[in-house]
């Protein structure tokens, strides 16, 4: 696989970030609040993966059909995967979940509608085509986030703790790799600036509207656009990659 | 794998109900309360997987080497394993790893005692051999038992919760499979209640020692032995085969 090429790179950046998150928001199935939610993080889930299948089928191509699509979620080991560490922290409580859903739904619903602009037709394709989802979910978790921090003495509580637990992997979304400043030259892709500050500035209104202290800090965590990840993910790929691993040739 | 040979299905009941308490034990490796119970832990881990990895060369033995020792705990599936639902309960807290704990050394302890008798003399040199450390777990979990049960309030309490969550997984040690039943009439494997009354007294005695309430229970859980199991082995499963099944041509 020729990662030196920042097309794949990239397009496996942005179908890793989604392809993780999705699995995690999978893990709730079964185990929501109450069954409306339980099926809109479902949903949310299938949207994500839905965006990360688009992606992977791309990146296949781009290896002229070496690695069908199922081998970049399925085949790839921990360190090929290059996912926002912020998208394999576990699910936590519901708020936790929703917060960190507010923080990847701002990246992702501004970075896509950037993204539409490229000159890459099929990054413009697939953006336009899952930008409706990326504004569903955004609303939907901006408004669970206001609605547990501005809630309750307990909920407001658990929620300020959500934030400064998840704050350090807000940034890694505007932090862009080697590959996507290659593309930002031929625009192909967004520049962190043209997407993040509104991102942040959509992120900080809903803090504020939700009642919650923004966490001072500095310094934020990075590294799983390179590969390093915590041992969380490791983890999840045992479980995401357990029947392609177990039953090698099985045909669905 | 001719699991209609007794000896055969009934060494992998034993070896599974070892190697996946291992397993989970091994999960509180570097997160144990404090350093001296941690390595405590992490060894009783290392004597289960040690016994089941005796057992599990015997299977080996067993189909005239058409499967390796490694075959059985890493490439077998879910309803493949003939472990105790007890042993893949998760761990819980500190407390309810304890409680999990005392139950099996109750049900290992007299069933090797018992079983170093048998006419099968792999199955009586294993028992012989792995006796000695059945016989440390058991003073180790009778003394953390009653030190939490005698504890504190708030101890105690959560002593009394880990029992009763515990409880219904006690009695599948004593409900033998028909593979076990063909052994007992061979004299190779002791009949339940050659082990099963000694057990229940033990664990009854330190329960009672640790100023605990035995719930009311009429109803048991089984099916581990058939191969039946909780949604917690399946995650297991990926987990401890990842390596095996990512890499599978490596060699150590």
């Amino acid at each position: 696989m020729n990662l030196s090429n920042p097309i794949l790179k990239y397009t496996l950046e942005m179908a890793d970030h989604s392809m993780i998150l999705g699995q995690r928001l999978s893990e709730w199935c079964g185990h929501g609040p109450v069954l409306e939610q339980d099926i809109a993080l479902t949903n949310m889930a299938l949207d994500l993966i839905g965006e990360a299948r688009y992606l992977y089928q791309y990146a296949s191509e781009l290896t002229d059909g070496v690695y069908d699509e199922d081998h970049f979620p399925f085949k790839r080991v921990e360190r090929q995967f290059f996912n926002l560490l912020l998208v394999e922290r576990p699910n936590g409580h519901w708020g936790d979940t929703l917060m960190r859903q507010l923080m990847y739904d701002c990246y992702h619903y501004f970075h896509l509608q950037a993204l539409r602009k490229s000159s890459n037709i099929r990054f413009a394709e697939i953006a336009e085509k899952t930008l409706k989802e990326a504004t569903y979910h955004l609303r939907y978790s901006s408004e669970w986030v206001i609605r547990l921090g501005d809630g309750t003495e307990e909920s407001h509580q658990k929620m300020q703790q959500s934030l400064e637990d998840l704050y350090p992997y807000f940034e890694e979304a505007f932090l862009p790799s080697q590959a996507h400043l290659a593309l930002v030259e031929e625009g192909m892709a967004p520049h962190p600036d043209e997407y993040g500050d509104a991102a942040r500035e959509k992120f900080k209104n809903i803090i504020a509207d939700a009642g919650l202290v923004f966490p001072k800090l500095d310094v934020f965590q990075s590294g799983g656009k390179e590969g390093k990840h915590s041992e969380h993910l490791g983890h999840m790929l045992a479980v995401m990659q357990y029947y392609p691993r177990t039953y090698a040739d099985a045909k669905w």
